[in-house]
């Protein structure tokens, strides 16, 4: 496992209630990160819905503080709920804003996946249509292991902190995934 | 061809932008609905960002209306953009906010797709994310025609009206399709 | 439930293996077919690999008669195995060949899909691919319910009977589904 | 640009048609690999559909050949038609084949991706599926250039070569693409 403090990796989930799942579970994969990882979760709740008209006015103040993470970051790690079988509006319209010109700091980036539910997929669905947008990003996404979180109300205790142990030793491999592929690409 | 005036339409655009070729594509397949149809188009431009902690304390004024006016609606005609090759997170963001419960007003609505983009591929990729999304909420796309419009920022006249005649029977044959549909699955 | 000899359904199975998993639930859902239902299962396992320069000679004997199959019945109901998160070949492959002109068979075909796995996902990421391809072959498929069958190896007893008491139900519902929706678009 | 004669490039094209666009497309692409590069096309034509049965026998000898050449590849090139709006069943066929246990050669291959078709889309909707095919396979795409040919039967002469300058400056773009890729990948 490298132990290398240079490896910055930027977290995002991709819903804004207090009590989410998907930030529960993100919190738990940044601390099963690798030593030497730094880890900090990007606020996405100031970003407002896109609208053209804005953008030509200048980025929003939310907005220019999560582009600046994005381009600090070596590696992503992305928390998706499911809604309708997408990608969350609130995710998406986060990632539109960052993706503007002049510059698209989302070019190059490693990044990992994760998603919890309620239900029964573990986010399967919304984990493929971003993959997809990765695609256009030129994002360079982990393969393995895809973390999908079924039933995940009951994987986490009162506070918040993971309890199930399975789902704790999957974070842990995607995180170490992320590690080694980040670096793998800086060569 | 049907001459119904209880054929209710809503136009829904996914962007905001004042000039968007979306919108001008939107109007002018309203336009072009058969003689009979009423049709009107959302404003989508007051809907927050989905949060789940809003949800719980009620719809925001723009959500309520939006929800009433799909309930009301016998069918729907969506003009989406694509952003980084999937739907608008402004867009998907809307119709998370109205898929929520205690009801699901889009389930069992018609609903025809069309797209304009200034390049090549006229919002293809977005708008099969779209039909995804259609499967959970139960609504019953029309197959046929298609409608990307590629090169649309040459489609349009300075007005805002469309000149480009394949476009128009296009636009035509769409609405007239998703009026046989919706009176077809009426019985 | 209607109880009208005149609904045809064809099942078709995306796997030719003879302890096929999706075999045994596709028959199970022909038995579990509305009273008045008449049910057959196409044979696939002689469709060749499709090949122009062969098309260009006329349709191989097997392609003619799931032809005629597909042609004499009012609903499909397709069983997919999911293989490298898509669509099984040989699958696709029959469907690839039944499509092509002159007539194409599938168009205006109501449809429902099913699907048992091994694993977990009971071949979600399949059935999402099949579903694609039914907008290009005009066909109408079943929204409600999906069904996916994770673990189907522990859910049939020796004889290929379907043993698991919530499966019977989804396959159930599934296939009165199948007969509402073709009753309603045939008006 | 790399002048390395061990980068070993395998090609597939996903026709089996003697005058395939595809296979044209392909062909044109080896031809403007950068110097250095080892290029063959695979010949599936060979691969029965794919039956559970028959590989509990053994695999046939077109697999066999088919996953040694594989096996063998640095990097794998993929010419794709687009049939009913997803991969040709034929070549979905030959990748699951390919890709049976014990060992499954195309885990952590490189890949590029290409398509011609006569109409407008340029196989765009295959490619998608194709991607999604690669996560399980754990396959590394090229994300850029994107390589769509649409209208493509017009952009070769009648012996088979390519015309279309723009065409061969994408196929160009592709394949240093692909290579850098691969040597980045090697480390």
């Amino acid at each position: 496992m490298p132990n290398d403090p240079s490896i910055n990796v930027l977290g995002i989930s991709g819903s804004l209630r207090k009590g989410s799942l998907n930030l529960k579970a993100l919190k738990a994969a940044g601390g099963l990160l690798p030593a030497g990882c730094a880890f900090q979760i990007a606020d996405i709740s100031g970003v407002p819905v896109y609208d053209n008209d804005v953008y030509d006015k200048g980025f929003p103040p939310a907005v220019e503080t999560l582009r600046a993470q994005v381009s600090a970051a070596d590696a992503l790690l992305i928390a998706t709920p499911e809604y309708n079988y997408s990608i969350p509006g609130v995710l998406k319209n986060a990632i539109d804003w960052v993706s503007r010109p002049p510059d698209q700091p989302f070019a190059g980036k490693p990044v990992a996946l994760l998603g919890a539910s309620p239900g029964g997929s573990g986010t399967m669905r919304a984990q493929y249509h971003l993959r997809q947008v990765f695609v256009f990003l030129d994002m360079k996404p982990v393969n393995k292991p895809e973390v999908f979180i079924p039933g995940a109300a009951g994987k986490f205790d009162e506070a918040g902190a993971l309890t199930d142990e399975r789902t704790a030793e999957s974070l842990a491999a995607l995180g170490a995934s992320l590690v080694d592929w980040t670096l793998r690409l800086k060569g």
